[in-house]
């Protein structure tokens, strides 16, 4: 079965299309923190973001099932559920953010950032880490090393080193804080001598795809001053750490401490309905706004204003936020306890862990382990520089007693490594 | 009512914001053909093209909620609905294109297609017309006059004038047919010496953003003559004539009868749902997947693919591909035959209408006939140049009685003004 719909995949979707996993699993259904494969088999989901109050939520669905049956077209026409959400969404954001625009990806969403940046400085250098991922559109993909441009990269983006998630080679992590702040200073003068000037920094505030750093509060203080200097905007992606996914905010931002310009936000927004925004404030979004006439046709329908809405008063009605902070101290101290002699380090920025392997061969060493995960029945994946840092991000309801599930099973799988 | 959203989406959604209509309506409802605002109005929906099989379908209403009460997640899995859905809209498709990239949105779909020109020529130059709009992304936005990007426009992009819906400068649509061709060569010309190179031609087959020229069959053989000769791609941008809509066939480049290498398609797809696609020949396809590494979270999702299922099901089971080319037949008679001095022609391509003016003022004569036919309950716009082309794009089951509502308000408001 599985060899067929890899054939047809390849027949219909063409070659290099991504999956997860030596034999792609197939899944079926979902509940909760639950999925299911074709042939029955039960997987804990200890991966999975977009599911972000759970999978198939009855709260969710019910919100999609009835306004899709009630109305659905664009914003060119009034309606007051996507001001609803609006307002419900940006009352979570300090530091004067205040609107949105309302898109469809989170890649939408980054590609609007990078203009507004542009509209408010008008200059267009750009900085970005160099292992990072904020979407795939052709002006973001620029940003991405993962994925590099057709054309090769514009001359106007400078992508610095990614701070290290062991063994900083400035030693502590302050000192790394220091030393990432002078990357972008040296970047955005570069910028400047090249002619094409300073638009902004675009990152991630827990740097998630860097290898989930989880940096402690304050870290990106000395960066966001060098960017200030420069009259420079700060562009948060916050598409993996914000909606309460860290724990102790509700923005992977607010958790850091700093005051971002421009706010986008994506995967986790609708648990899986096409649903994104960039958030900024009103000077940012009036300069954007005059400089270009932007809409967006599926943007804010009401069928997706009504999905983001009850995403918001389930994480409210469940607590989901504090559950993430409790789950999060808590798997983390069993992660710590994990033994084996290749664990350098198991980190979290709340309910997003990494497990970091050292030694020769820790990057097979890594994929081996995910492959035997998923045999156990436990969905995970594997980020950082070399792949050597196992990824943990389950969608919230995630609990005490999967945390539990998901350590033993990580130590039988290390024990028969 | 009306004022106080107002207020709240210039508060929440910053200035700029685009609407329709000098007194914006609340639409609250919809089904079928119908609209009804806050204030229980009804309107007959001579615009919308997204709600493709009528607002509210209940059958794709109910594969929606089937779906996302199942399962939702990402292509990294594997499953059976979105190969399902390619296969059978692929079969609809002929010039060998067969497969696609599932995204959300019709802008993502052109930024593919791009990509995929440049992926396939090694070259970077692009050509559109100018009166045209084929998305918002950063790349894609290059190519619209209406909203012209920011920091003015690419040096390999050329926009060579579009073909004119009345009073051709070169006399007949068939010299026409000659002069946009030529101007093409010539843009290729320029993008060459300019050190670019050429990678290819994005347009609209029936040129509906352009004013809506319908062109006969074999309009635009010069055209893909010297395109091909260049050894350019072919773009053709189905958002708004595919899916059935020009009635004769199911794709607007098999009513005019060339072939294209590439195929976009958004709006219509999935009734609503955030939904689009990049499709294109095994060849195409693996020059860029092999170029590119991409993957688009929301696209291709279980929800996203059995909505659109639902949709291609509908069509045949309501015979709406034929449906349109009867109302088209039928409509266009009654446009025709609309009595008043200032007006110069009717056209239709399918279910897609443009009925066109002259004389001084023309442009504000149509503006105030669209207000005017909004009070009397009837939802259309107006395109081209000078805005002074009435524009009817109504959902599939528009049919002859629907038709007749219309052409009687018409005629009324013409009488009227």
């Amino acid at each position: 079965m599985t060899e067929t719909l890899m054939d047809r995949r390849a027949r219909l979707m063409g070659p290099n299309v991504p999956t997860f996993y030596r034999n792609p699993v197939q899944i079926v259904r979902g509940e909760g923190v639950w999925l299911w494969d074709a042939d029955g088999k039960r997987y804990l989901d200890c991966y999975n973001n977009v599911a972000h109050v759970g999978h198939c939520h009855p709260k969710v669905v019910e919100a999609i099932c009835q306004q899709a049956a009630t109305l659905n077209t664009h914003t060119r026409y009034l309606h007051d559920l996507v001001l609803d959400y609006i307002e419900q969404l940006t009352a979570t954001l300090g530091h004067g953010i205040s609107q949105a625009i309302m898109v469809c990806t989170g890649s939408e969403a980054n590609d609007l950032a990078l203009r507004m940046a542009q509209a408010v400085t008008g200059k267009t250098g750009i900085i970005a880490t160099d292992n990072t991922y904020h979407g795939n559109t052709a002006a973001v993909s620029q940003l991405s090393t993962r994925r590099p441009p057709i054309g090769g990269r514009a001359p106007n983006v400078r992508l610095v080193p990614a701070p290290e998630t062991t063994a900083p080679l400035g030693g502590s992590l302050a000192a790394q804080a220091q030393v990432f702040a002078e990357h972008v200073a040296q970047a955005i003068a570069e910028l400047e001598a090249a002619g094409f000037g300073f638009s902004g920094l675009m990152l991630c505030p827990v740097f998630a795809n860097e290898g989930l750093l989880a940096p402690a509060r304050g870290f990106l203080d000395p960066t966001v001053e060098v960017v200030r200097r420069a009259g420079g905007l700060i562009l948060c992606d916050e598409v993996q750490p914000g909606f309460g996914r860290v724990g102790s905010h509700f923005w992977g931002h607010d958790a850091l401490g700093f005051a971002p310009d421009v706010v986008t936000v994506g995967k986790p927004m609708a648990n899986g309905h096409p649903v994104a925004a960039c958030l900024a404030r009103p000077d940012v979004m009036a300069a954007f706004r005059e400089a270009f006439g932007y809409f967006n046709t599926f943007g804010g329908n009401p069928v997706s204003a009504a999905a983001c809405l009850a995403v918001l008063q389930v994480m409210r009605e469940e607590g989901l936020q504090d559950r993430a902070a409790d789950t999060s101290a808590y798997l983390l101290d069993r992660l710590q306890a994990l033994r084996h002699p290749r664990i350098l380090n198991a980190r979290a920025a709340g309910l997003f862990f990494g497990l970091e392997f050292g030694d020769e061969g820790a990057g097979d060493f890594t994929a081996d382990l995910v492959e035997d995960m998923v045999a156990r029945g436990f969905l995970l994946n594997r980020i950082g520089r070399g792949g050597t840092t196992l990824k943990m991000r389950p969608p919230m309801p995630f609990g005490r007693d999967h945390a539990d599930l998901l350590a033993d099973a990580l130590q039988a799988a290390l024990d028969a490594a």
